[in-house]
């Protein structure tokens, strides 16, 4: 029996092994690798994630694991590992190893051609890949046995998501969020001209690799290099690698860009390596996720508290740019609140706006209430419609997040789940920690860190989100944590 | 017929995926990854290699070849790939799946074991590494039907390279170069003071990058970084990256470092895409992948031509450090003659006494008639004879060459076949091309990048390097040209 899940444990290794692999060709894809050898990386990402899926639905281990389910002598944790895999294996199995392979390449290919759309400011180059994208994931998502194709999408990227469970959170987004941000809109305005001076570049990413530490980012397995749109990536939670992005003029861009992916690293830094290749070395989901990544984000990294240490070591680094301005100018302004084009530097009120347009296209996408030439189209008028702005160009529009490209479709949504579990879990930490905000203003993230690695980085896949949810705060996701904490900031950042 | 040819590139294509896969996250390595991910890569590796192998031995793909070797309709080409292809099955298939991964672990784990000795000064930390490594290279070789393990370690390098050729060739170093080093040594020695003043990293590598790209090598496909020791790496012909090392106080580091490993580049970025995964897509033998480096490095890096160009850029950028510096001054100080610790950074006549000294110390270690702990002392004793030195520590003796490390026992030798090559290609080119050394002196690298290209690059591994010169030169390898280079170079240098 115990040889058995050894096996198990041994053979997930082995498809691990390959599928991060696959995540350092991406890496790199991304970050060092030269543009003519874009073609040559699509193929041989290709054929190595071909071989992840076949090991992985290898009919063999499908017998092992049916034999492990009924095996009485494993524990609560072994389990789970159990479970969860045999949910994998059942959707992987719907899935040809050519398919897949298939999907890789298109995947690459695709990449490729947003990149090239997006720098010369042109849907139409990316358009006939998206209408591949969107084909191949409704296929892959029926295969996987969803009846609802978009119930399908949001489940695989945040186990129980639904549309359902959505439209009634963008609709308190509606009823709540929106009129708040109203009231903000007819106050006055705060000031955050300092962040638009000229910041040299050298120095933004040294004092961003000094965040990362200070948050508690370990260098010793992981680091963080630039690239276009921002990203965390892990080949095993012994190297789990960042990526950011410098604005020689904007220097929001990088402090929250390293914070935020900081916060996902953090998280897959605290998986289990005893687990490696195993679901409890694996995240919950991505509105898990990126709960971690918006905890550190905004609910410590726009924070007062936080700033209370860290504004005099920015003021160190760029005293004329930052003279004449204090602790509490800088966190008013750190936190305007504006209607804007780019998702990744909207403030955090306006920014679940971004999100449920992505939500109600990917909709009409799935759904083919739109057709993709159409989409540049229909973005447009939603930006005007929801924030009032009218989008200039497709690059500052549809063109401007990487997602797509990628086959995440219905990924986004669970940027605003994330975002209110982070709201959540935090006021649980806080009420579980009194002296939390003292210790951060003290410039001592570990309180936290360990909070969140005992509560939640430990346990992986072993339990869902909403699970973990529940056991941590006693309750499932609850948007009244975010909007009690939107009310309290803002109040007296607006002077409500 | 022609769809058996087929799914030979096919399945050739898809085990290149994988090897090139295994290339890339050992650039990474040597290049990015954080330390404590070194176990993490080596099982990754590990597994990868393993992949490979069980793809390429597959017995199906077996039966394939043996149905391509009798097929009349293949072109030449087509039957020097098959032919090639048969050669390396029989001896991958002497070789289980296990074997191969447990070697690949055991390099991975030398490596990080020589990267810990070498910085803590240390031998010991990697003697039972090496002593790992010598065993499993020992096995691999009589596995592979080498009745000889040294001749099979040469021929797994440079096919076609046994002991007793490179007995002679070390017997015409012996009794023609070894007089002539002494005669220089007995001479007026000439200045290069001004390789050694303050040079900031930043601009030697903006020139590094800048003589790279001068040579001829493609940055679209292509790119350099920084390792410890500088390597050239290839995961295909659209994707060639080089490494470099900079030293704040020796510019020649750089430089020749650079335009080695430029060298090497150009050589696997000449190489045919169209056969991506193809012996006409991989080098002819590691001693011809050396008569390239060495070509650009010494015959064109290390000549009057060269600088005669490159001087004014150089001077451009270090106007300070070269001031009174002549052309002519910097030619003399760079091709400096003098016994020293480093191979690397020797000058390209003592260099042979470093490789004759570890080819000597290789036969001893595969040969049993030296245990490694008695490694150190044997080779500073040979420093001692050879070279009239006495070598400090072992980081600057034994522990300062990565090959060994990475299971590379008689890769060594090929260094010294290399420039022999080197001297014996470069001058068929200066014969063919009248004008060569004009173009080379008026910044035009160009015609002798197509020569190589033409005579050497396109075929891959269709000729061996024996046959390749004998096309080129019309006789075999002859140290005589290296010699007559030699002796012309140096009597004007040092004024003989």
């Amino acid at each position: 029996m115990i040889q058995n899940y050894e096996n198990y444990r041994k053979h997930m290794a082995k498809v691990a092994d390959i599928n991060y692999s696959c995540a350092m060709l991406g890496w790199d894809q991304e970050t060092y690798m030269p543009e003519g050898a874009s073609d040559l990386r699509s193929r041989q990402l290709s054929t190595l994630s071909g071989l992840a899926h076949q090991l992985f639905t290898d009919a063999a281990f499908g017998d092992l694991l049916a034999t492990l389910k009924d095996d009485t002598s494993l524990s609560a944790a072994e389990k789970s590992n159990v479970l969860n895999t045999i949910d994998d294996y059942k959707k992987q199995t719907c899935l040809s190893t050519d398919f897949v392979e298939a999907m890789s390449k298109a995947i690459s290919q695709s990449f490729n051609a947003w990149q090239k759309a997006r720098q010369d400011n042109n849907f139409k180059l990316f358009a006939p890949h998206l209408k591949e994208i969107i084909a191949l994931k409704k296929e892959e998502t029926s295969r996987k046995g969803y009846t609802n194709v978009y119930d399908g999408m949001l489940d695989t990227h945040e186990k129980g998501l639904t549309i359902q469970k959505l439209d009634a959170l963008f609709s308190d987004v509606r009823e709540q969020l929106v009129p708040f941000i109203k009231k903000i809109a007819a106050s006055k305005q705060v000031d955050d001209a300092f962040m638009f001076k000229q910041y040299p570049s050298d120095l933004q990413w040294q004092y961003s690799l000094d965040v990362l530490k200070h948050i508690g980012f370990d260098f010793n397995t992981g680091r963080q290099d630039k690239s276009t749109h921002p990203f965390t990536t892990s080949f095993g939670s012994a190297d789990v690698r960042v990526t950011t992005r410098i604005s020689e003029h904007d220097l929001s861009e990088i402090i929250w860009s390293t914070i935020h992916e900081g916060g996902h690293a953090l998280y897959e830094q605290g998986l289990p390596v005893s687990e490696y290749g195993l679901p409890a070395s694996e995240a919950a989901g991505l509105g898990l996720h990126e709960s971690q990544s918006r905890l550190w984000e905004n609910n410590v990294g726009r924070s007062l508290p936080f700033w209370e240490n860290q504004f005099s070591k920015l003021l160190n680094v760029f005293p004329a740019q930052l003279s004449g301005v204090s602790t509490d100018d800088f966190y008013r302004g750190m936190n305007k609140v504006q209607p804007s084009f780019i998702r990744t530097s909207a403030d955090e009120l306006t920014y679940h706006l971004h999100i449920m347009i992505r939500y109600e296209i990917e909709k009409a996408m799935v759904f083919d209430e739109v057709s993709v030439e159409d989409l540049p189209a229909l973005w447009n008028s939603k930006y005007k419609s929801y924030l009032g702005i009218d989008v200039p160009d497709d690059k500052t529009g549809i063109l401007q997040d990487v997602h797509w490209s990628h086959g995440s479709l219905g990924y986004f949504p669970t940027y605003s789940v994330g975002s209110f579990y982070a709201a959540q879990f935090f006021a649980a930490a806080t009420h579980q920690i009194p002296a939390l905000k003292t210790t951060i203003a003290e410039g001592n993230c570990h309180p936290l860190l360990t909070w969140l690695r005992e509560n939640i980085h430990q346990y992986g896949r072993r339990f869902t989100s909403e699970e973990l949810c529940k056991k941590i705060c006693g309750e499932g996701l609850n948007f009244s944590h975010f909007m009690k904490y939107a009310t309290e900031k803002y109040t007296y950042i607006y002077s409500l």
